[in-house]
């Protein structure tokens, strides 16, 4: 069963209700630019890409069926704007898709408000169907550096339930299974959130792909016993010398891998890579309430007053990167030089 | 607050009821054999030297208001010993501690009854003595190894609660606490059955003892932050070439220890060292359900019907070994020429 994270269906946004996986796969109309605000808040939709979609449509949904002059229309644009980018403050996607719509709606020129409206809608479709393929690109690269049949590892959750399609970690995994290929995929259950296993095995599981869920201190053992010839993950943050931030415990994992000799690639969308942050050690490390470390899903596992050290991120350094992925191409054994020669 | 995890009080075996940690601390007085057998059994005492211990004092307990002739007092122990094995079918300590307190009883040569008990209440005493001193002496060859201050991460449980005194892996904490020196540790929570968050953070932090919880996956980070000088974990077996079988994740520990060249210590008694195992490849890997993967609490953080692979311990090769640690003292980067020379 295919999940479609977000879907514009008939006149209508529908979105997977990610706050009720892995138990229950349900999906929401969202017929409102309220229910919008309200979906990408209380995280029914999560992840950057996906956020800046759902945004974009909210867009469109808030004068959808708006009735007054086109000039009316564009300040009701303006201010619904203003509205949607208070749902998460610090997504960065969802400022760029809502100023993209933005900028769409004021360089309109008709008076037409049916046009308008539906100009809008495309523009939305456009920014959907661009992140599907930028994903899939992402994933035909990844293609490349993979045999049939082999063995990857992922960790945490870069996967289709973060964008609109195929994720970008998990994408040669979706292309593989609509070419009849397919990969054995170990997915790290990635403490403290379990992204890993309530978001990564649950849509592979659910796609029909060949998923098993480990630990995180099983990465070791099932590269030792041969199992796995491929790390792939996503990241938060490139930096210019091509050092990468990104959900904890990735680090270990490319240490592992560098010991074991086996490949350790990151996929990514160009955008995530700033080449305004020199190297890893300018990416400010997040910490996390203690709670999600010593409660795992509401019991406490350790004594309530113990120290606990919670860093959400780690850097790994480019060092230990075999290459990363982009829309773009493939930077192998990255430097700065390369890094940057990707934009060009 | 000191922990008991077992202890000879007055007349009365007192065990500390370790399925009720971390959340309440509860002593319980084992007053009957049947009491002994459930205490075995129901895991109110684990880890192998406390199960040994218990075992012997269990013996006594059998025959403490035994009235009939020293005769009849040697057939009822005969007949408590087999019975007292049936606790825990494959612990082999259980065995080596009851066959001891059987022989013992029946070599004693008297007819006094009283005089009977009271050798037996001694010998138990003996084991429980001899697994104190054997765990004080591996502390004290540890922290010829460590300097006062230092940050030092341990993986699972190998501490005091599964022994009767300082544990093997943290008994140079203890040791330091009673000095006035210490240590920073780091305790890996040790997924997937959290011993190292319900045990050993908890049992150092009750100590007073400096202890931060981290989960497996931050262990690359505190090792890249500088925060760790050491690690030390314990051990299940070691085989006769040195590579050592342990709780799943200290493999990847080993790994990360190397790579950022901090030294790795296995703590062990002798009795672990099996010179009829020639290398780690011919210790055999127990898979365990995957419901302790699938529910870390009770709840399901993944699809119940997904792939999991649950190995219960991996293999550490000898060669990522700095030193095994024993009472008898240090095999510094074990070979099997060096661990056989540990028993001359």
């Amino acid at each position: 069963m295919e999940l479609n994270t977000i879907e514009w269906k008939k006149d209508t946004l529908v979105l997977l209700d990610q706050t009720k996986l892995p138990n229950d796969i349900v999906y929401v109309e969202v017929q409102t630019v309220e229910k919008v605000w309200d979906a990408i808040h209380t995280m029914i939709v999560r992840g950057a890409p996906a956020i800046g979609v759902t945004a974009a449509y909210g867009v469109y949904v808030a004068i959808q069926h708006f009735e007054g002059s086109v000039t009316a229309a564009k300040e009701e644009v303006q201010k619904q704007v203003q509205y949607l980018a208070t749902s998460r403050p610090t997504a960065v996607n969802l400022f760029w898709a809502l100023e993209r719509m933005e900028q769409k709606a004021l360089q309109i020129d008709t008076n037409d408000l049916e046009m308008f409206q539906d100009i809008l809608l495309q523009e939305a479709i456009a920014i959907h169907t661009e992140d599907i393929e930028i994903n899939r690109s992402i994933g035909e690269h990844l293609l490349t550096l993979l045999e049939d049949g082999q063995g990857v590892l992922t960790h945490c959750n870069a996967g289709a339930l973060a964008t609109t399609k195929y994720g970008t970690a998990t994408s040669p995994f979706y292309l593989a299974k609509e070419r009849g290929m397919s990969f054995k995929v170990f997915a790290d259950e990635t403490r403290p959130r379990f992204q890993g296993a309530m978001l990564t095995s649950f849509e592979l599981f659910n796609a029909g792909i060949d998923v098993t869920l480990i630990t995180d201190n099983m990465a070791a053992t099932v590269m030792a016993q041969g199992k796995v010839q491929g790390v792939i993950v996503g990241c938060d943050r490139v930096a210019a010398n091509g050092d990468v931030a990104n959900k904890i415990g990735t680090l270990g994992v490319a240490i592992l891998a560098k010991y074991y000799n086996i490949p350790f690639y990151v996929a990514t969308p160009t955008p995530t890579i700033d080449l305004h942050c020199p190297t890893g050690a300018d990416i400010p490390i997040e910490e996390r309430s203690v709670d999600e470390v010593l409660k795992p899903t509401g019991q406490y596992v350790a004594p309530a007053d113990v120290k606990v050290y919670n860093p959400s991120f780690d850097v790994t350094p480019a060092a230990l990167i075999t290459a990363i992925v982009t829309e773009k191409g493939i930077i192998e054994h990255p430097t700065e030089e390369k890094v940057r020669a990707i934009f060009n």
